[in-house]
């Protein structure tokens, strides 16, 4: 057959069993987490309708989004408008394909690659309706794809990991979302981290308090985010840039103070209705959280604004010192779950970067020492004994152990030197015949080789464990 | 905004929680199995470059595949350019997209979605030469797209599960995975599976000794292959209408005799160097099989073809009483792997049908009781002693509990009938304040309640766990 070119796909990448393995541990760890707080599993398709995706992620979304061709007549068909849009002047075929000015894609293609976990979650609320409790408590943990600028660390496949609790406004849910999150990344070792939390009302009482115009509020929200970054001139330079006024800055920049805590910032807004009552629930969340394992890492920072229109009270946010942007982070979110069953249903949810949380663990070399590795590589010295190599491997197994049978013959060095690469601990070599011996070396004890009886072999390997 | 219809698309479903923890457990079980035989798990991209799918599936396959939509300004000149191709005469866009004849599918789209694991394992062991083990042993639990028409338990998203070794051709191999295969069966609870097991040369012995044209090779495979069910008569009648002349139909039918087993084959068959040989590899395969659990299930069958051009040596099929069609497969194929890399490669390999293992699980109810289900459930009979009930829940989780606590207020008989529902045994509702007291009340057991000390709970649930 004709050679072709292997590798995977621009922006995805092929997961070899040394990296699969750290992936699965930390999966299992929080998905061990999410299940000991109650959160069940859901799963959805890799594939949805091209009309569930369409409109949901803004502009730039529907253009990342991966399109699926139609098959059959239907495409046949599509290409056929789809060229006579070309030809008309004004046509836009890589356009909106939203629903007010569909392009031409939506004739080509029928279905999208899931994008993120949300979208497909509102449409199983309202699939599902009456078979799901009323408050449901899920984590989904799934590739999304997205046809972005591949670049370090950013791909074009990647797993998202959220939890969330639909159908309940209570700040219990809050607190619970922020502590699993918590105790997800302080199993896996994170210490130093911060799990800074606001509240999206907060800062638009903020802004309203310094008067600055509600068609302002995302620019406004884009400078405070900056304060850590480029102080408070800074901020009042991007608020300056951005069209605020002078005076709406200052009183923003004021406001906020040198040291913005909720207790100054609720005397600040002493009179906002809405900013009062922000206050109030981030104060009824850090006090669900006193006791918990969040209560070491959450800390208000009047400064997160946490994307864009997306979320409606509660925001979150973990760092860590020495990453730029986020280990995850997530919200209340109470108008988004609704856009399928058209019902007002809340909604509160935390997503952790798995892909991040990986880079860090893998810099900081923060996994356990096995990790699912074989205990122990098993090969004979002679092709003749490779049934005898395997009868000792099926009779390790049988005790429970991990075996690497290699299927072919090995010097002892050779085998030595292969479990070394493989970062397997031991290693067990044997010839049938006249001296029926098994020989056997680990790792970090001095090079000798011992013989062991072949019934001893399993004993002695599980001591070692 | 806007309701849209909720329905996944055609062919696929959402995975609720019921349901997924059948499906963690039975995968959770597989990978423990793999694991103890030394097989390291992979992970390829769900998205393919459409020229590493392509014209390694047939005609069909091709067919069948999920294509992604080009992006930009190439998908604007596939269009004018698909659009030239359907003006011509004889132009056929939904048609062939192999190398020799390419329709205009390729014009519109550049990637596929993963149809199987075999071509991407085939491309990742040339893509990452050298840094994999010469001999490479590598399972891998993953969905397939298949845009075929979609029937009873027949999906469009499936799950395939495949452990394959790369580099070896010693038939230690066999006998390991199917060692493995069986293994993983025995474990999940199936008892009456048989393991059948022939090779792709003793096939093609017995039609050369039965003197039927090569041409006619598949033809005489697919009329084999019928005889449990059709009887000798009717494979004879097959023979016949598929173009065998009656006496090559005659021979063919004696060769195989009234029970076809290997001794009988053996003899036939003493003078074709060929099937001698593919007699002495199974033979090797049972007599390493001996002792394992896999002895248990497996059975010469030589009436066993599986499939058609791919497989090179051993072939298996595991078979349940009262299931069309096999709960999986597997062989030798030792012509397939080298396809990207341009060099001989053997494998041999065993792929799980976890779908129909699922199906067959949940008709005969074989799953464990508990399978992942909260421990408990938790609320308050008042709003406000939410804080209290998430107190007492993280207690709970503390001491290694799975604790669903419901976010807001409960009468104790709609909590019971949650609990129910969900197939959570115990029920926890409190009331602080005067009281200050938790109630619990377990399924199964008579229906009258118990006050438990708030600080004794946890030790009472674990006590009935």
């Amino acid at each position: 057959m004709a050679k072709a070119k292997p590798q995977p796909p621009k922006g995805t990448r092929d997961r070899l069993p040394e990296e699969l393995r750290k992936r699965h541990y930390v999966v299992e760890v929080i998905r061990e987490v999410f299940q000991r707080y109650g959160f069940e599993p859901l799963e959805t398709p890799a594939i949805e309708r091209l009309e569930t995706l369409s409109g949901k992620y803004g502009e730039e979304g529907d253009q990342l989004m991966f399109k699926v061709l139609r098959r059959g007549q239907p495409l046949v068909d599509g290409v056929r408008r789809a060229a006579q849009h070309l030809a008309e002047p004004g046509a836009v075929l890589e356009g909106r394909s939203g629903e007010t000015a569909p392009g031409a894609e939506p004739l080509l293609a029928d279905l999208g690659l899931r994008y993120d976990l949300t979208v497909p979650l509102a449409r199983v609320i309202a699939a599902h309706q009456g078979k799901l409790p009323t408050v449901f408590k899920r984590y989904q943990i799934q590739p999304v794809w997205r046809a972005d600028t591949p670049g370090r660390g950013r791909f074009r496949e990647f797993y998202q990991c959220d939890v969330d609790v639909v159908g309940s406004t209570s700040e219990v849910v809050e607190a619970e979302v922020c502590a699993a999150a918590s105790e997800c990344l302080d199993r896996l070792g994170f210490r130093e981290f911060a799990l800074r939390i606001n509240h999206r009302a907060l800062l638009r009482a903020l802004i309203e308090t310094a008067r600055i115009a509600p068609e302002r509020e995302t620019d406004a929200l884009v400078a405070i985010d900056k304060l850590d970054k480029v102080g408070r001139d800074g901020v009042v330079q991007e608020l300056r840039s951005r069209g605020i006024d002078a005076d709406s800055a200052a009183r923003l920049i004021t406001l906020l103070g040198e040291d913005p805590s909720l207790s100054r910032i609720h005397e600040q807004l002493r009179d906002h209705a809405g900013g009062a009552q922000a206050v109030a629930q981030i104060e009824a969340v850090q006090q669900l959280c006193a006791g918990t394992i969040a209560e070491k890492y959450m800390r208000f920072d009047a400064t997160l604004a946490r994307g864009l229109g997306y979320y409606t009270g509660c925001i979150f946010e973990v760092t860590v010192p020495d990453l730029a942007g986020s280990l995850g982070g997530g919200g209340r979110y109470d108008g988004l779950i609704g856009m399928f069953s058209g019902k007002d249903v809340p909604a509160c949810g935390f997503s952790l970067g798995l892909e991040r949380i990986l880079v860090v663990m893998d810099e900081q070399n923060m996994y356990p020492e096995t990790l699912g590795r074989p205990d122990v590589a098993v090969a004979p010295i002679k092709e003749n004994d490779l049934p005898a190599a395997f009868r000792l491997a099926q009779r390790l197994r049988g005790e429970g152990l991990k075996v690497d049978l290699r299927p072919k013959a090995f010097k002892p060095g050779k085998l030595r030197q292969y479990a070394e690469q493989q970062a397997i601990s031991s290693v067990v070599w044997l010839e049938v015949g006249a001296t029926d011996k098994a020989s056997l070396w680990r790792q970090g004890e001095d090079a000798t080789e011992r013989d062991v009886p072949l019934e001893l072999v399993a004993d002695y390997l599980r001591s070692k464990r």
